[in-house]
């Protein structure tokens, strides 16, 4: 074990010392498609290496084709942040190296992910009756909840959701062979019920933060009708779901407690590495109609459900320690510190695009994501963008917005200070004034 | 920084010391369903904890409900190893918490694991041709590959696999609504070609390496079949791919590059932590039709492919950074040293079962496997597992093979040694002596 700790020693050293240099590095790598390749051996090595050598590359190979997802500077798609116990306890997930395939393969790992997803959704504000288990991301989420949904109604073929809604549901649906139906979004981009068609429909995805807006469909008026006409509602709050910590916020959520199921992912706004995405359902006895298959060699004497029974991969790793040490090194307290902090500064930024002129802000805000623009073709502000990104100083992406190509600054960083996000509207302005 | 290195130090070594320790678990927990829940709190904290506080409940609260899948002694199912270089790649993947969907999301993470992916393929004698991306399991990647053959032909919902094949077919076919027909295997326990009926068929799922019994498919003439008749073939090489790593076990995969799709597990048998699985195929561009969708907001000035193209996350961890640092400090005479003692270990132990009376070998033995039970009644053999795991000295499982319950003795783990393996028979025999 002596090189184990003296290794282990220089690896916890360059992650701390990377964390350190966050804000010294180009947020969006700046390489060409091949650079990194070019810079690697063709073939593997016929002899061991010291692990060294592989902390050296990492540093001087690697590193120019990172892009800095951990950087406070980072404000595209969503942004997310690796906290600091959630770290720790992916080197502790390796150590342990568990594989959930059933109960007694790892009894504290089922046990913990169902307390730790027990936990969230009190944190959430759930009421009791949702089972919880994780998936890798919400695109396999959202592919489970309509393979469930399917399998309830096998002759109504269709999926709804909105023109906003996360491509995961395009993909979901043509992985399971059903009809997506794209409902038109109001002025703020919310899902319209009254276009919504349910005739042979079997699913709903609703969305409380899209991607493009982080725009709220109303909730209620969906479930309302979903309930009635006995289809299957998925609420994917994958973005905006840790903000229902915070009481003010709740409001956003009215209604997700009558969804079937949710998914909220814990590693995009909740300090755990990636990946990290959470599932509850009201139903579990479907998700494991639909997916339980316990083979012969899994066969055991346990009288226990085994979380390989709810999902599509029959092992897991040991998702749950990570976010258990995110809730206990944060609390409820920690979380909702972070999470108003990333409000307050989106609603600073906004009020900056505000009372610029030539800046137009594009949609409402509800949580940590700005859209705006500047006034002004699309393809200006595609320029603008590009210039923006290759400076490298900050990071930030885009959305189409109706006809218009709007830009998105989200915060979503642990790190991230009121300082960022002004650097972030200086190279904004900057650059537009270039252009 | 300084409760971040704190702390690390502490998560590091209380990883060292639970790899020293390994010996004194118990292998499979010892525990009752409810036990591990039970000593959790029923509520998250309202402020935050100090991470000592993890480590500590680690430690007390949920060390007793793992099963120590790290154990020398741990023979069950397919042992797995997760190694030291593989462990604290796992740290620095969490601190760089990069998240692959474009290629500019992260370019040393789609470039690394291109790279990668090829170093793999060479050590495992494939031929060029072969592209390369990392799935969770190899059950995602076999339905992934299913997938992508029944997009080529979606008037052909048959799919074929061995009575033997891993369940993850039969997860894959319920989920692509295909009709699974299990092919009946001869006496050795491998698919009997003359058997298999192609008409109406997309694919063939055929496997080097049974779950059951490490049995070995005549890949030659199931791909002779395939070809004529258009049908797509996937080889499941899940366990025992990494053996092709040795010349002298090569001639088990004889035909396997014919495949248009194959899956290896790094995480079996290739020191790599959960999780981490290979998926290759000959035919990039079918893949990339039947899983691209690439939605507005991800549109990118870059001329780049994207490895969430190939796959259905949209987004990826950056596995590609363990796989490579375990290829790196093992190298490929590392690697062949690891496997060939496994299949010592293994032999050695097939030769005890075979000259003490009283037992007999069930299948051959091809690779670390070992397949045997007690002459008499399934149930006897049964039971016999049962002491044995409840024992906690060592884990082993079993299969059905034909009529025989067997049991299996699975050597896959880096720290076992003959030792190890003796006291597995050692117990074996006095359990059975004590029926």
């Amino acid at each position: 074990m002596s090189s184990f700790r003296d290794d282990g020693a220089l690896a916890l050293e360059w992650v701390a010392s990377y964390l350190e240099r966050l804000r010294d590095f180009p947020v969006l790598a700046q390489v060409e498609p091949g650079d990194i390749r070019a810079r690697l051996p063709v073939s593997p090595p016929e002899t061991a290496e010291p692990f060294e050598a592989v902390l050296r590359d990492l540093e001087e190979v690697l590193l120019p084709g990172v892009t800095h997802w951990q950087s406070p500077r980072f404000f595209a798609y969503f942004a997310t942040t690796a906290s600091e116990p959630g770290v720790l306890a992916e080197l502790l997930i390796a150590g342990l190296n568990q594989v959930g395939v059933l109960w007694r393969t790892s009894p504290a790992l089922q046990e913990l992910e169902e307390v730790t997803l027990d936990w969230l959704a009190q944190l959430l504000g759930l009421p009791p009756g949702f089972h919880g288990h994780l998936e890798d991301t919400a695109s396999t989420g959202t592919l489970s909840a309509l393979a469930v949904a399917r399998a309830l109604q096998p002759d109504r073929r269709v999926v709804l959701c909105s023109e906003h809604a996360h491509s995961a549901a395009d993909k979901a649906a043509r992985l399971l062979e059903l009809e997506l139906r794209k409902v038109p979004v109001d002025e703020s981009f919310r899902l319209r019920p009254d276009a919504m068609d349910l005739e042979d429909a079997c699913a709903v995805v609703a969305t409380i933060g899209t991607t493009g807006a982080a725009a709220v469909d109303p909730i209620p008026e969906i479930a309302e009708r979903c309930e009635a006409a006995g289809v299957w509602l998925h609420v994917d709050a994958a973005y905006a779901g840790p903000a229902a910590i915070c009481p003010e916020l709740r409001h956003h959520f009215e209604g997700w407690e009558r969804a079937d199921s949710i998914g909220v992912n814990p590693h995009k706004w909740l300090g755990t590495p990636m990946d990290c995405s959470a599932l509850w359902t009201r139903r579990p006895d479907d998700f494991r109609r639909t997916f339980s298959l316990v083979p012969e060699f899994l066969q055991s004497p346990d009288d226990a459900v085994n979380l390989s029974e709810v999902a599509i991969p029959l092992g897991r790793r040991f998702r749950a320690l990570k976010l258990w040490a995110v809730l206990r090194c944060l609390g409820r307290a920690g979380l909702q510190e972070r999470i108003r902090e990333h409000v307050r500064l989106a609603t600073l930024f906004e009020s900056w695009v505000r009372v610029e002129p030539g800046w137009e802000v594009v949609a409402p805000r509800h949580f940590s994501l700005v859209c705006f623009r500047r006034e002004g073709s699309n393809e200006m502000n595609e320029r603008l963008l590009e210039r923006v990104n290759a400076s490298g100083e900050v990071f930030i992406s885009h959305a189409r917005l109706g006809e218009k190509y709007s830009l998105r600054l989200a915060v979503g960083n642990y790190r991230t200070t009121e300082d960022d996000v002004r650097l972030a509207w200086e190279v904004l302005n900057r650059e537009a004034a270039r252009l």
